[in-house]
Formats: C-alpha cells, structure tokens, sequence
C-alpha cells in the first residue's frame, strides 16, 4: 500500500500544492476540502499528469466523525499517513467584538482547533504504534498575537498552537514528528486570501507586493514543509516563521516610534 | 447605585478572595459560582460580617444567555461593573490523547475560552460606553505553554490569553483595562487544588512547599488584583506572572542538563 | 541604620520618582545619576521637604568598580540595601548598523547589561544572606524583540532581560525579588526623552499623546514599582508590562494587514 | 571567483559539518576557529577528499579587527560571501552569580554578541549591495530563557537573539536573510559539549540518549542550515528550533506539576 500524505484543507493555495509536493516525492496525496468539486479535480488531474498518485475527498471537517471517517478510510484503502497536512484556517476578516457573533466564534474554534484535536486523535495513535508519522500544521500570525478585529481567529489559532506543543510533548518520544508553521504574512492564494478580498483586491495586492516573491508563493511553502517533514529524528524542528523577504516580521511595525 | 466588582467562577480560592478585597475597597462584589451554596453564602456573609457589601448567584457559565442574564441583571438591579473577575479554569487533570474526550475538550473550551468571549461582549461595550473599566483574566501556565496531558486545557486557556490581546487592542483605547494575570504555582485553594488533589494529597502539598508561603496565598493575589484595577491609565498593565518564590518559573527547569 | 532604596539612573523621570515614593514609603532613598548635580540636589532636597530621606551621589555605573565602591558605602554608611532600582538605560535613537559603531554597541552593553550584573553581584548576595531584598529592573520594548535601527539597543536590553531571568532562578529561592519592568511606551521623562527628542518635539509629543495620560507618566509608574516591591512572597511577580491606555502593546501594529 | 560559505566558529561538530556540506552544494568552504591546526586541517583535507573546495583560517574572534580582516581577505581572495555561518557558541558551564566573574560574563558576550555584531557588519552591507546573501546564526536554549547558572551564557545568546532581530528587519527588505536556528538540546559534538564534559561523561551521555538519533547529529543539523540558506526569497524562515525527537522542549518540563 501507499505511504499517504493527508491533506485536511486542500485549497489551491498551500494544501494543494504541499499534496502536490508530496506526490512528487512518493507519497499518495489524499486531498480533503470542504466545497469546489472542480477545483478539487484539477488538482488531483494536475498531479496524476506528473505522474504523481492522488485521491480527492469533499470533507466537512466540523461535521462531527467526518474527519474521523476520512482518516479510516484512508488507512483501510489506500494505505499508512505518513504526513497529515492540517490546513484549515479560520479567517474571517476583522470583526470588532459586537460584529463577532457567539455562532461565528465557535465556529472558528471548530475548524481551527477542535478540527486539529479530532484530526490528532484519528491520526497520531496509529502514527505512535507504527512509531513514526508527521504532523504539519498551518498557522498563521493570529497564532502568536491578538489584534483588534481577531477575537474568533486569534483565539482559535492560539489555542491551536499549544494543542500542537501538547501533542508533541507527548508524541515526539513516540517517534511522530508534529510541527507548527507559522505563515506570517499573505499568501499567493487565489481560493482563500482571493476569496477573502476579492479579485480587484487581491490584484491590486499582489501588484504592489510584487507577483514574483512579495507574497509567500505555495509552492516554495511546499518545499519547506517537505523539508521539516523529512528531518532526521536527532533534528526536529516543532516551530518556525515563514514570511516573504519585503514583508516586516509580526513582531516589527513599520511606523513605530517605541524604543 | 454601587460601583460592581462581578466575579465569575467565584470559589473559596482566587475569585472569593478577590471580591472580598474589591468589597473591602468600596465595591459591591457579586459573586457567581456555578454549585455549593452553601459555600457560596458563607463568602457573602463573611464579606457583609466585615462590613462590605455582596450578593452571590450560582450560575452556569456554559449554559448559553446565563452570563448574558447575569450581566443584565446586575447592571440593572444592583450597579454598573466596574470590574469583572473572570476566574473560570478548566482544570482537569493530565489526560493523554486518547483518554481526551472530545466532550471535555470542547467543555474546557466553553469554561475558558467561550465564556470569556461571552462576558466580554456582554460587559466591555457596557465599560467602553463610560470610558472605564477592569477585565481582570486569571490565567495559568497553560496559557503559556503545552505540556503533556494538557491537549484540552493549554488549548483553551492559550485561546483565551489571545482573546485577552484582542480585547485589550480594541478596547483599551477605549478606557478598558484588560490584564492578563498568570498564576503560574500551585494556589492555596480549597475549592479547586484541593478538589482536586483530594484533602490528603492537598495537605501533604502545603506541608511540602509551606503553607505559609509556598503555595499562592489568595488574600496576596487579591491585592495585586487590586493595584492592577487601580493603575491610572497612563501606566497599564496588560499582562503579569505570579508565583510563590521558592518555586520555578515555567520557563526553568530545576534539573534542566540543557544549556 | 534606615531601610535603603538604591536607585541606580536617578533622573527626573522614573528612577527619580521611584526613589521618592519609596522615600515616602521610609525607606531612605540613595539617587545614583552620572551628571547634572543641580538635578539631583533638587530630588534629593525635594523628597527631604516631604518628610523623606535621601542621598545624592555622581555615578558613572560603566566605570568598573563605581557601582561596587557605592553599594558598599551605602551598606556602611546609610544602611542595608533593601531596594535596588537598576534604571540606566541604553537608549540611542534609531541607528542603522553601518552607523553603529563598535564603540557605541559595547557602552551600550556596559550600560544596560553589564551594568546590571555588575550591581546584582554586589548586591544580591548581600539580599540572600539576609533572606529578603528586591531588585526592580527597568525594561524597554527592546528588550521583547528587536526593530531596525535598534542593534546595540535591543542587544542590550535583551541582555539584560536574560539576565533577570538567570537572577531569578538563581535568588528567588533565597527571598531575593527580581523583577523585570517592560515600560512599553514613550515616559514623560524630560531627562532622558526630553533630551533625546529636544525640546520642541518633546512638546509636540506630549501635546499629540495628551499630556495627562498619553505618556508613561512617572508618578503612577512608581506606585507599581512600590506595590511589587512589596508583594507577598507567597506571589511574587516576576515580568509585568507597562504602556498608555491610548497606545498599542509591541505586538500589534496599528496599520497592520496581516491576518 | 567562487562563491563561499564562510563559516566562523568551525569545529568538529556544527560549524565544520556545515562547512562541508555547503561545500558539497558548490560553495568555497572557509572555516575559521580559534585553535587546533590539526583538527582544522581534518575537516579541510575532508572537504577537498570528497571534491570540495575548502580554506582553513585560524581566527580570534575576539580580537578587534580579526573577523574583519578575515572577511575583507575572503572577499579579495577567495570569492563573495553568500553565507556566514555564525556558530561561536559562549559556553562555559553552570557558575552560580559569586562564580561568574566579570571577565567571563565581558568575554560571553565579547564571543557571542559582539562578534556577531562585528561578522555582520562587516559582510552584511556587502550582501545587500549585491542584493543576496543569508547570515544563519546557531543559537541555544539559553537565548530563549535564564536559567540557574547561565548569567553569562543566558545574557550574551538573548543579546544575540535580538541582534538578529534587528539585523532581519534592516536587511531582509534588501535581500539579506538572516536565521536564528534555536539549537534546543546537546549536540553529539567532540569539540564542544565532549570537550566541556569530558570524555567519560561525553560518553555516557551518548550511551544514555541514545547514539543515533538521541543527540543532534550534525550531519543532519546542517541539512536543515542548508534548507534555510535556500529557501526562495517569498518564503524566508527567521527562526526556527531543532531539538532530537527524544528531548523535550525547552518550555517542557519532564517532572512539572504545574497547570
């Protein structure tokens, strides 16, 4: 059977294309995402044009035991996760605290920690009996700071990353590798920050930013989660930074005046 | 009408003792609490016993419109909240994955991180509409860090510490004060450590640390709650750490070989 | 012998006021500044006036064997060191690395970071034998992450920061308090912003910020200063953060995109 | 001219193994240390036995002018630097505060920040002119956290830690990456930790964790250095951390109580 490599949130962004980068590499790339048949479609043709194998499942991961049946499946028909690839965001924009209803809050929580928690609990278990395996999860600046408008993302995203530090305090010595990427700035992706801004926008940005390198670009993401995925067990990074060379890190402010 | 000092989560520990002391201080301090009358009068009568003035309402926090309703009703009926205590853990123990419901994971969430979602809607616009007020957030360790067993609790509580950021970026320059206060040891408390531990396990704690000053002393806590209440808004703080000093701080090990 | 309050960086801004509250509080304050004799006789015999009693020396804190020549006067002739304000900053203004020289990246150092350990080694041990004391370290923004410009500033003061927690470790066991102070903001301080920024733009700064409460203003951060000094042992605080209500905390940005 | 990796710091474990496997990739390897001909001449002949091109340079880093010399001579006679490799550690073992003197904190900091500073301002300028370039900078668990001992490891790694900082955000927006990789456990390195430890307790801390993948092999540390160095310009890592899968993280604690 097939060494999988499971993407949960295969958008046309970083999920596809770290599945891609994956395929290319041997493994069986099961992408998962919520809506977009034909967009799902593309990206698996796209990969079995390299030659790469690739399976496409819709998936609603708040959906309670829809994560769960998925990670079953997988391991009964195509074969072993290798890589789980946790890729669900949860951004909605900047919502002032009234803006932010209770329902969309918790459903944040759903797809940005509670969706991780189920997915671990699917996956690492058969990962740490097989005594090897790779977490990679996608996180993102709201990980690391609140700001104002990002009561929902910034809480779902930070309870994300200790999740992942408790996982790999008590997987790590199990043999399964699990790492917190942190994207630190915006990302090439016409199916999630195009969506969220629209295409005039999202044009507009990627013109000022610079098409060639001003925006993180999925498939050099791609290369970096092949990299952390393939480290020698002596050496496993569980934390690190991504962010384009013109872009200030999360921690820098343009203007600021503070000394 | 009274100026109020709302606690929520309001045990024999941290939350009783600090409405004791915002009572002393001239506020009216209600005290919630989700069982134990009995318990719960005797905070009320021993705080009205010295002379200050309290009301105590059980309450469940989990329970969807009961915060909301409290917060009503006491805006309504007895003063404005000055303050708010927001001393609801989500302590249960180390747990390993597998032994990790997704029940108690989600009920951590909805103790630690949702409820203080809740709340704040509920109070902050109230605080920002007079130009003052304290959200005072007890947090823990957790909020810090993961750590083995904690899957359900470090994602929750590190939820809320970023929902902390948040509000403190919209609302601070509103006039409301949000502090972040990690108790990062062991609390003399019996409602909470105490329960548990179980009396033996909790009595054998305070003998080995000191019980005179090796565990955090709650009527100690209470008045760094208090200076933080009442810093002028020149010089807030948004974020502390508190520990007994014969005790490491979370990020020492005491037989770390590490360099 | 009176109770001693040793302010090392006795300006006019917090090292200054914090030596007269603690003055005000009976501990004799001792003031340790490098220059301007006017000023400090003026805080020396304005805090005599209130009631208070204090001391005034020149001090140049880089000259090796100064701070350890007046730490033991002190003990000698005016009594035991109870309080050590470590308050000398290393602030410099933006300076991109080709204009850094050498020489102004090691003062700094001196300044900020040697300087401290330097003082704690005379002191510190002093504290552990008689089992209580406490060192209040005054801290920047740059002491939390480093922003362009800041070479020598955020070397130093991170540094320092460091160094605070190796202190802690090593002395709060032993009843010594270390606390490390991170003033996120701009202090309504004429000695050390006043002159950096010049008078006129010093003015514009507290005219934009508003002059009652937009900047640091040293009298209420003294009064934190006094209330961790004087925290029970059973709650110690070791980091704590201190900024205007009106400003943004160093992690946010107030123009900031990123999600 | 060749393109070089200019490694400053180059033992037998990290700094050396970098060096060759840079040299693998095409670079002229330059290695500099402080003493044994001998052992330079191994990791020299070494490179040039498996086709590399490799330059050995006794160096004293904390000599004034010494870094400058060596990188103005590699400039001239060997090639453009594209990499520095700053891998000068400052270890001197756990010294309780009355231990540590002066000298030894002033020479910590002489070799691990100041150095650095030196390094970069000698060849970062030089990278941004030519528009490429990356500094990758080894760092330990003491530049995240003070611990018991380490005031003057703890003190000069944190400086270094926000030199980097600051380095990032004046020089990536001109093409110059710069890395901090968090090396979060003990190295399986003869020329450090085997020489700081001795022979017999060396040995017996690689029987205890494990030879294989128990300590961080260097030889798979410098993959990950490579990694880092070539990442496209869209996608740059700041820091990262490396720890062997057995290790627990620095924020963990094997025996910790705490919740």
């Amino acid at each position: 059977m097939d060494k999988v490599c499971l993407v949960i949130g295969a958008g046309a962004g970083i999920g596809g294309t770290v599945g891609a980068r994956f395929a290319a590499g041997g493994y069986h790339a099961v992408l998962g995402r919520r809506s977009d048949t034909e967009g799902l479609d593309r990206l698996v043709s796209d990969i079995r044009a390299a030659g790469g194998a690739a399976t496409g499942r819709l998936l609603n991961a708040v959906e309670p035991g829809e994560i769960e049946a998925l990670v079953d499946e997988v391991e009964r028909d195509v074969g072993p996760i290798h890589a789980l690839v946790y890729n669900i965001g949860a951004q909605i924009g900047d919502r002032s605290l009234p803006e932010t209803s209770a329902k969309v809050f918790e459903r944040c929580w759903r797809m940005a920690t509670f969706g991780l928690f189920r997915a671990a609990q699917a996956v690492c278990p058969l990962m740490a009996a097989r005594g090897s395996g790779t977490v990679l999860v996608t996180a993102s600046t709201a990980a690391m700071r609140g700001n104002a408008g990002q009561h929902a993302h910034a809480a779902a995203m930070a309870g994300r990353r200790m999740l992942c530090q408790t996982l790999n305090a008590e997987f790590a010595p199990r043999g399964v590798h699990i790492a917190h990427i942190v994207i630190d700035g915006a990302v090439d992706a016409p199916d999630t920050l195009g969506k969220m801004l629209g295409p005039e926008r999202f044009a507009a940005l990627r013109s000022m930013k610079g098409a060639d390198d001003g925006l993180l670009l999925p498939e050099h993401v791609a290369e970096t989660y092949w990299h952390i995925a393939h480290q020698h067990r002596s050496v496993w990074t569980h934390e690190l930074d991504l962010r384009a060379w013109t872009d200030q890190a999360w921690w820098n402010h343009a203007t600021d005046t503070r000394i």
